[in-house]
């Protein structure tokens, strides 16, 4: 098939996300996987001592997994992705069971919270994008019945992301409005990414 | 596995839209689906003689799905939804080839369309429940070179949608901007049927 990437290398996901792999490769866009070595807790841990801002440590996370890899690809263009969640002032991460899961959920019930989606793009070592976009979710009011039934249906799928919940799967029943573009929402902005890999002569424009 | 569905029977999808059936699947919601029998290009030409607007379009035609399913399946929950998509008065439709298509996205080139799109329930014959979602979305400047990559890479896929576009595959590429919620691009809007599906006790509240 013809595609609208003219690159002769494929792009290099500096991730594992099977979620970030499926956006581009939905969009046409070859693409080649590698785990990035960092230690994103310690990175993060080091940026909210420093009060940034949680839209701040998801770029700066992304940054952190981009130049890891292109430090040993620099030939490739690379790009990685980074999401944090945040209520208020109050950042979350993935919870580690269904307790944790379900403590999750009861604050961000019945509230508005904010996913912030970081993209990166790097080769040679130098960061050659940055974008970090957000997205707005309001959660129902969630009584218990529900909350039972939607841990029991979910099981572990609870841990696999920031939040609890997977919006393209069980987790759209917990939401009563979403604001924000589906792929930031999804952890990786696409529009704002293609628009750059147009402009870099990567992608057909 | 458990659901959050609580009705002995599956949900009657009153469609054979790929798309729609995965946006329920998706939510976990059990799913069988009946082709509708009606003559949708005759309803449409007879609404838009009325001067209906694109969104009543999109309602009307929904309707006449869920009611001619319901009509042959009465004890059945049925849903059924339509989408219409309007550049300032002009409705569009599905392109019949390449050309057609080439046409449409030329008119849609660099300006902001509409998609509506309508969901409705029916039981025994009985209309329970209507939404019409609006989203909008802009489309870039698209050159000739790149209307050309993008119609040998989309190939018959661009007849398969109104517009000539799927946002979630390759069609991602034709927008500088889009806004509304992902469903009611997709053809189903999710949140208001869900928010129905809890209040008539078919979904876990």
């Amino acid at each position: 098939m013809r595609t609208l990437w003219k690159l002769d290398q494929p792009l290099l996901l500096a991730s594992t996300s099977v979620t970030r792999l499926h956006l581009l490769r939905s969009a046409s866009i070859p693409v080649e996987t590698k785990s990035p070595d960092v230690d994103e807790r310690a990175i993060e841990a080091s940026l909210q001592h420093r009060n940034m801002t949680p839209d701040v440590v998801a770029l700066e996370l992304a940054s952190a997994k981009g130049a890891q890899v292109s430090s040993q690809m620099p030939d490739r263009l690379i790009v990685a992705a980074d999401q944090t969640l945040a209520l208020g002032a109050e950042q979350f991460h993935k919870p580690d069971d269904a307790d944790q899961a379900r403590a999750q959920l009861q604050k961000l019930s019945g509230r508005t919270h904010a996913l912030h989606s970081a993209v990166v793009c790097y080769r040679n070592g130098q960061r050659l994008f940055a974008h970090v976009e957000s997205a707005h979710l309001t959660m129902r009011k969630l009584g218990p019945a529900f909350m039972d039934a939607y841990l029991a249906a979910a099981g572990d799928a609870v841990t696999k992301s920031v939040g609890g919940y997977q919006l393209e799967g069980l987790g759209v029943h917990l939401f009563e409005r979403v604001e924000g573009d589906h792929s930031t929402i999804l952890g990786l902005p696409l529009l704002p990414l293609l628009a750059y890999l147009r402009n870099a002569g990567a992608v057909e424009a």
